[in-house]
């Protein structure tokens, strides 16, 4: 079985979303300012222009990915990535309600009602030997304090939000300590840290 | 002249202090984790016990630094640092009120009482050629809004505070975008971030 991982692109203010989903063009800068070209399979996501590094690591990292969880809430906002997510793996979804205008299970979205357990449970399912990575935000914190996280990776950008949605929301269990980074890896205006949760 | 720089050991989640002047202990483990020994100029800071990445970065930076801006509450909680500094530079403490039991201005500290550019300006007359660095917190946030600021060095650790003072305490101009990072390097649990302000 793989790791479970969670992260996400954050201000280092921690914020993974500024206020009102404001922010994702600063957070996503360092997905347009390179001049390596990775393809997205999302049709409405344009293919990433990285730098070297960061195309290095990101292709490492995607191609080693079998599943993801993200939370009713983004898979909405994102109008389902026009039906694919860009990574090109199937996405089980988190929610309380199921989706009244396609199938619960599919090859590219697979709902989920039972709780985080359930959906990181059937993501290692679909991944099998490949890791499972959890969304930022309200899922990620779910998944730490349930103990099913195993690696936190980080991409920091050099800009203040303020406000917003912490990496971990509303996390109870603070202080929480990781070790590492066990990787540094520095992109144009982004750097990637990568953490392990102490079990 | 040289720059003037703010910044300070940060958690994930980006506070420079936990809640109620907590996590000290934890923000601050890499002071005492490694075999290279820096002593203080302060009576009651032990040495820092450094890995040797640390120890030449801050070696360095230490050797560079002319005089220390802080605000009143820090100078208060620390007790003066028992009369010195660790870094055993003059430190120009901006304040409402002056003190009763020094004097105004010595070798180790000077008050200011006409805001953060008059502290930054007496620091720097202080500094002669050498840098001045600034206190995170509400001191880093007033010099950023006053375009005083040229760098920040942040130094990241593992761990997730929940909540507490922010590194830019209430910044108004949100969100703020800085240039790089310039330099990053790898302590033990650590990772040192250096950063420019855009002007």
């Amino acid at each position: 079985m793989g790791k479970v991982i969670t992260g996400g692109t954050m201000s280092l203010d921690g914020y993974i979303a500024g206020p009102n989903e404001s922010g994702f063009d600063l957070l996503f800068q360092w997905y347009g300012n390179g001049d390596v070209e990775i393809p997205t399979a999302s049709p409405n996501v344009p293919p990433l222009r990285l730098s070297a590094a960061s195309a290095e690591l990101l292709q490492g990292e995607w191609g080693n990915t079998g599943a993801l969880v993200v939370g009713r809430h983004l898979y909405d906002m994102t109008n389902a990535w026009g039906g694919r997510h860009p990574m090109g793996v199937t996405v089980v979804v988190l929610t309380h309600r199921l989706p009244e205008d396609r199938p619960v299970a599919d090859e590219n979205f697979v709902f989920v009602t039972e709780g985080i357990g359930a959906a990181v449970a059937k993501a290692q399912e679909i991944a099998g030997d490949k890791d499972v990575v959890v969304n930022g935000g309200q899922m990620a914190r779910q998944c730490l304090e349930a103990g099913l996280l195993d690696e936190i990776g980080i991409e920091l950008v050099p800009v203040v939000l303020g406000s917003g949605t912490p990496l971990f929301a509303d996390l109870a269990a603070v202080p929480a300590q990781f070790d590492g980074p066990v990787k540094v890896v520095e992109g144009a205006g982004v750097t990637h840290l990568r953490y392990r949760v102490r079990k």
